[in-house]
């Protein structure tokens, strides 16, 4: 059996991320896992452990970072935030695709140990409409926005270390192209013709690290 | 403006490559332009200069083999077929997608001169149906039939050389596989940064071939 593929969506901070994974976690029939998330932050009314976040000490957070358990992680707020190895690689392991929706930051960690990834960069389709998300969070200082948005540009210049880049015009559309990149990882020789030439009966002499 | 794309689909003898693009072409709304291909046999009836062929004098096809404005060509019962270079550039440059259906041969010959061009491999479901094809064709004998097995099982071993492999099951879900690699190639980060980053406003120093 084929290993699972790995998907990495990511993009600048209120570039719409969260909305389009739950876009894509709505229509998903089981072909993709989310990955759930680890936190050393408090569980709030109606979480759950192991379906929001993993909830874990901050102890076990460091530990498990000492033993290079963690794909990626960063600290928000004095809290830790990361995605656990285990089970991202037990997932691939039974040949089931794992997605993760993390900031540019931890997309760089996962690239780095894990660079057969697919890494998908969502793109806002012009800086007004960034800027109109970021605006629209909350009521922040015009100086507080503006350092928002430098951080913004810092990260879509990332762009270029990642393999896909899907703008996020419309929700809809943005899943229909993160859905056919997806269809079309699955299509590409190097992940395929190992079970092809053996249904095929034909002789292999292909190497492949899938 | 972008360069189109070059999108070759190939795949061994039988497999069913020209029901596919036929598929293609009727689904198609001018996203891509079929490569009309040159050829020295006789114009048929019906058939029609530029549409169905160019059709050429076999001097002036050996000429323009001479002058290397063939992107690949070969040789059958004595009449030459292949595609002319100019026509395929002009396209590309005009930023349109240029779609090539070729045998595993010719699209070799095009890999050597575009190594960019997106390389799809229509490969059989198993052995059995690929037979049931090739027998279909008339009322060969079976000698003739493995012989023509043979060359099939000998072209798939090119599978290795191409970016996608999709499966000829149904004719209707390798034109919908081929579509979605198709808006995949699309999003590559590659082939599109020069221009998202242009919109963005962002600083680039990206170096690309695009």
């Amino acid at each position: 059996m084929s290993k699972g593929m790995l998907i990495v969506l990511s993009g600048p901070s209120g570039v719409g991320k969260g909305t389009v994974r739950q876009e894509l976690t709505r229509r998903n029939k089981g072909q993709f896992i989310y990955s759930v998330s680890m936190t050393t932050r408090q569980m709030r009314p109606g979480e759950e452990n192991g379906v929001d976040y993993f909830f874990s000490s901050e102890d076990d957070f460091k530990q498990a970072i000492k033993d290079d358990q963690m794909l990626e992680y960063n600290q928000y707020v004095g809290n830790y935030y990361g995605t656990p190895r285990k089970y991202v690689e037990q997932t691939l392991n039974r040949g089931q695709d794992v997605f993760l929706e993390i900031d540019v930051g931890g997309a760089m960690q996962v690239k780095e140990k894990m660079p057969d990834g697919v890494f998908i960069f969502l793109t806002p389709p012009d800086l007004q409409s960034l800027r109109g998300r970021i605006t629209g969070r909350g009521t922040d200082s015009p100086a507080t926005i503006d350092r928002r948005m430098d951080r913004a540009v810092n990260e879509i210049n990332l762009m270029k270390e990642y393999d896909y880049a899907v703008v996020n015009d419309v929700v809809s559309l943005a899943a229909d192209r993160i859905e056919a990149i997806i269809e079309s990882e699955h299509l590409k020789v190097e992940r395929v013709i190992q079970d092809y030439l053996k249904v095929l009966g034909v002789k292999n002499d292909y190497k492949t690290n899938y």
